[in-house]
Order: structure tokens, then sequence, then C-alpha cells
């Protein structure tokens, strides 16, 4: 918005990040925004954790080497990383860089503790917070998932739990309910026509 | 939100403002929402300005006489109201509170000047700006609405140009372009739908 031409606008390419408990559905959102072709780049995170039937390396993630991952972080090659379970996952900056230089708004996934360091370390990215519509739905996925002791169960609950306490440092929060993908696509899709039509656009600096 | 329930969330009705400069089309995009069935309570807004073709009373505008108008402000009945081309017209508060204590969202056109006297009486209300995609369209439109002299048409333009520097005071824009009133539409209503997944919700004191 300039003085001498009310008609042109400003616009810079969004960084909206994806996050919410373990369990709550963030790579099916993803995996969904993906098939509807909804205009992003989407930022394939790094993580040394072991490949689950039907990952496709590169597309779902990119499956590293815990010695690989070690480096990266040596190298400050990523913007946010995490442990979780004992396992690290990364967004490498590189790709979030290249896809933000060329306009394209990038959407990235990563775990609430990811989420607090992109909001510390990008204060305008769009922090969309995805919530189960209640604990049993939650539990109910976290069961489902995977076949795992009711021990390594309990501590997902317990984590989640914390996780939610996060909310307050999120912009939005989107309930994804039990079949309703679709839904929560829609919803995240009109966050970002909204965002794209604030007087005060964002502006990443990354 | 409270600690106890994650799970709950308190959400409050909206005040939307939908505003722009004279010509840019808020009476047609307001109409379009109400045949979609766009669920608001639509205020009506009071004026002494003369009933135009097709306009109907209690449903486009209260239609009164300067005098009733008179009254009325001297009543502090008016959320706002502002004298355009020599003719009053004023939002009653009544019926904003009425729809908001049941619970609905409220929509409401005003001029510009009304939606900087909103913003200061009611900080939290939603602001989008209806931009025209350029200035060749708003005077078309200007034109087009009525036949009236090239100075009346001038004192217009003139006008719009002044009202489009208060862009920085809303919280949105949406451009309203030529024979796409279900876009302007959409981006509203993806707009409300974002406000409605904010973290923090607005809450409106009237």
């Amino acid at each position: 918005m300039t003085d001498s031409d009310p008609y042109h606008r400003e616009t810079y390419p969004l960084l909206v990040v994806i996050s919410g408990p373990s369990g709550v559905g963030k790579d099916a959102v993803r995996k969904r925004m993906q098939e509807r072709g909804c205009p992003f780049h989407f930022v394939v995170t790094a993580t040394d954790r072991p490949q689950r039937p039907g990952e496709v390396h590169g597309k779902d993630y990119y499956f590293v080497s815990t010695a690989e991952f070690e480096r990266m972080l040596a190298n400050d090659e990523l913007l946010e990383h995490a442990m979780v379970y004992g396992q690290h996952k990364g967004v490498p900056k590189a790709h979030v860089r290249q896809a933000l230089a060329s306009g394209q708004d990038v959407l990235m996934r990563v775990d609430v503790q990811g989420a607090a360091t992109i909001r510390r370390l990008v204060p305008d990215a769009v922090l969309i917070f995805l919530m189960p519509s209640s604990e049993e739905e939650l539990i109910r996925r976290l069961q489902e998932r995977r076949t795992e002791d009711p021990q390594a169960l309990q501590m997902r609950i317990a984590r989640a739990r914390e996780e939610l306490k996060c909310l307050p440092d999120f912009d939005y929060v989107v309930i994804n309910r039990d079949n309703k993908l679709d839904e929560t696509v829609d919803q995240i899709m009109a966050i970002i026509t909204a965002e794209k039509c604030r007087v005060r656009p964002r502006k990443i600096e990354l």
C-alpha cells in the first residue's frame, strides 16, 4: 500500500505451520491438502525415526540416519528440530528459504515444541493448532496408530495433555474431527484466504 | 479455554462491518450474502435519504423523516451515524445489542466514516474494507448508478479518493471485482471462518 497508488498492495508469501498433539492427524491433514492440490510448497521434515509402511522418502519425510541428522544439526541447517520419543525431527532451512524466495506459500507440519521454536524465530509465521475433538478421540487414534505397549501409550497421552497447554502460543485452532478431514482442510484454507486479505500483511524474515 | 477442560472453548458472536467507498458495491454484497443464506443478523440502517426504486423499507433501509432521524440522534439511539451528501445514515443500537445477546453474528454495512466510529466504540469489531479493482471501475459504477450532474460525480470521485486513505484503520481488505460478487462473498465468509478459529477470540462489548 503506497500513497501514490492505493490500488496496489504489497503481498508476501506466508509461512504456515500446522501443529498439534501427537496423534491428532497432522500427517493426514497435510496429505489431504496435497491430494486436493492446495497451492503450497509442502516442507518435507527430516527425521531419523524408522520409516513406517506406506511412507515415501522425500515425500512424507526425509529418512536420514542419526549420524546424518546430527551433522545437519551441527551445521545449523535446520530451522527447528526436536527430539520426540527419542527420535529426531527437523525442518531443513534451505527448502523453506528457497520456496519463500520463489513467492510460494510454505506449509510445514511440526510438533508443538517445534512450533514454539518457529514462533520465536519467525514471529510472523501463521501458527495453526490442530485439536482433537475430545480426549477419548485422541486416545483412540493413538491406540489405532500402532501396536505399542500400554506404558508407551500412557506416556503419549500424558504428553498430549502437556501439548494442549501450548495452545495460547498459536494464532488459530482447528478441530480435526473424526472422518471430517475435508472440513479441517476447508478451515485451514479459509484461514489462509483471510490472512491474504489482512490490511497489515505478515512478512516473513528468515 | 479453561485449565480444567482444554477441549472447551468460549466463543462469542462477531460484529462484522462491511465498508468501503461510495459506489464500491456494499449494498450488492450484503444482498448477495442474504440471498446465499449467510448466517448473520443483517443490521438495517436508518436513513432520511429518499427511497430508490426497488428498495424495501425495513429490509434495505429504514426510511425515516429527517425529524425522526434527529429524534433518534438526540436520544442516543444510534451506534454510529453520518451525514453523507447531506443525508443522514445511522445504525440503531438496540438491533445490534439484541442480535448479539441472542448469540447471532451481526453484519452491518456502513460508510467509511461510520466504520471509523465503530472502530473507536467497539475495538473488537471485524472491519472489512471493500475495494474496487481500479479507479476506472469505481467511476464507471458511480456513473451507472444514477443520473447525476458531472459536478456531483466529481465530488463523489474526490470523496472516494479520500475514503481509500482510511484503509489502514481496517482489519481486512477484499477486492470487489466487477461481476465477481460471489468471490467477494466467499472471501468475506473465509474471513469469518478464520475469525472463529482465532485462539484469542474477539469479544464485543456494547
